[in-house]
């Protein structure tokens, strides 16, 4: 191959680890109860999408959503697999990966699971890959806090 | 190193990159109830072994195996990691992942939950790398409906 | 770029992978029951930390640890993911993920849970990475044996 296609290869190697990165991030600052590292994430006008009627629209009001998850859960796990990356240009990269999470409460209410798909879109502003949309979908759950979701739209 | 090693070990992260796609894929057109996506991931002489009495040989025994699934479930949900690849030759190679599978189900019966292991023959055909053979073995299974399980072989 | 700067980092890459290889193999033989392996994948002057109580400093009380898992189980799953390495210098690198694992047991106790986070560093020694330290921190566990863990430090 030429040098100039391998290196456009290689390059797209190498912002795939950033992205694979970037969404394993998210799952730890989530897990460790770090909300403005996880603000950090998104860009400004982001778009979150957690339910028909849970989200934000715009950074500030995502970080409303964040308010609070410290006093809410003694512990969450989020374990993202089976990430599937497509990149729209050298910027932006439609993404899809499975979630399988795990929630303890502090209130006496039992752990609840989630089996979901995270489908986002991730751009690269200066240098660095972001979340510029970011959807779950769930699959199922049990014993989920959250009433209300997305669904995957199972054939 | 030379080019020519270079663009060889680029080539290689570039088909572990498909590889890996290809099993995520499979996940996907799995929990999504779609069988015909399915199928297009395996060659025509495929060889699918689910459990010791279980399994297809050959693309139009495997589509059998896949009737049924949108009715029988309501929720699946595959969580694929721990994927380690060995290159035999450069169209084909041999993969072992993780898996942990989650089953809702249609009729009135518990949640069922699969901990295993797939073992692959993943080869390249007409620049698609597709599954040749994959087989399921099983660590341990909690209320799955398929009774009989490949052992993992643990010593 | 120029071929210098291409050839580091395509090798990162390949490390890299090299990396995820051998947290893959650790579940794996551990899975599988193989403790001469396992041992394998640690250097001569290892330190492992399962909990505040529980770990090895040296591969020869590392393979002390590993005495009995064979009877003591009837099954474990390591499904690890989330996998984030950074690079210190060409043959060390820090290295964080995410467990999942599961674990049935030869008496007669419940299956097991765990929800954590491996902190790795890895090095690489004779042109193989390997674990030069390895800590496991719980999130939550569930009918788990270990009774004492290291907590992830969730803010």
């Amino acid at each position: 191959m030429t040098t100039q296609t391998s290196d456009i290869r290689l390059q797209q190697l190498i912002d795939a680890e950033e992205i694979r990165r970037l969404i394993y991030d998210y799952a730890f600052h989530l897990d460790m109860n770090h909300p403005d590292e996880l603000a950090n994430l998104f860009v400004e006008d982001c778009e979150v999408i957690y339910g028909p009627n849970f989200g934000a629209e715009g950074i500030e009001a995502y970080k409303k959503t964040l308010e609070g998850i410290g006093e809410f859960f003694t512990a969450t796990s989020h374990h993202v697999s089976n990430i599937v990356i497509d990149f729209v240009g050298e910027d932006e990269a439609h993404v899809r990966s499975v979630l399988y999470a795990f929630h303890r409460y502090t209130r006496d209410r039992p752990d609840s699971h989630v089996w979901g798909q995270y489908h986002d879109v991730i751009v690269r502003v200066d240098g660095q890959w972001r979340f510029k949309r970011r959807e779950l979908r769930s699959d199922a759950t049990k014993e989920f806090h959250v009433k209300q979701q997305i669904p995957l739209g199972r054939a």
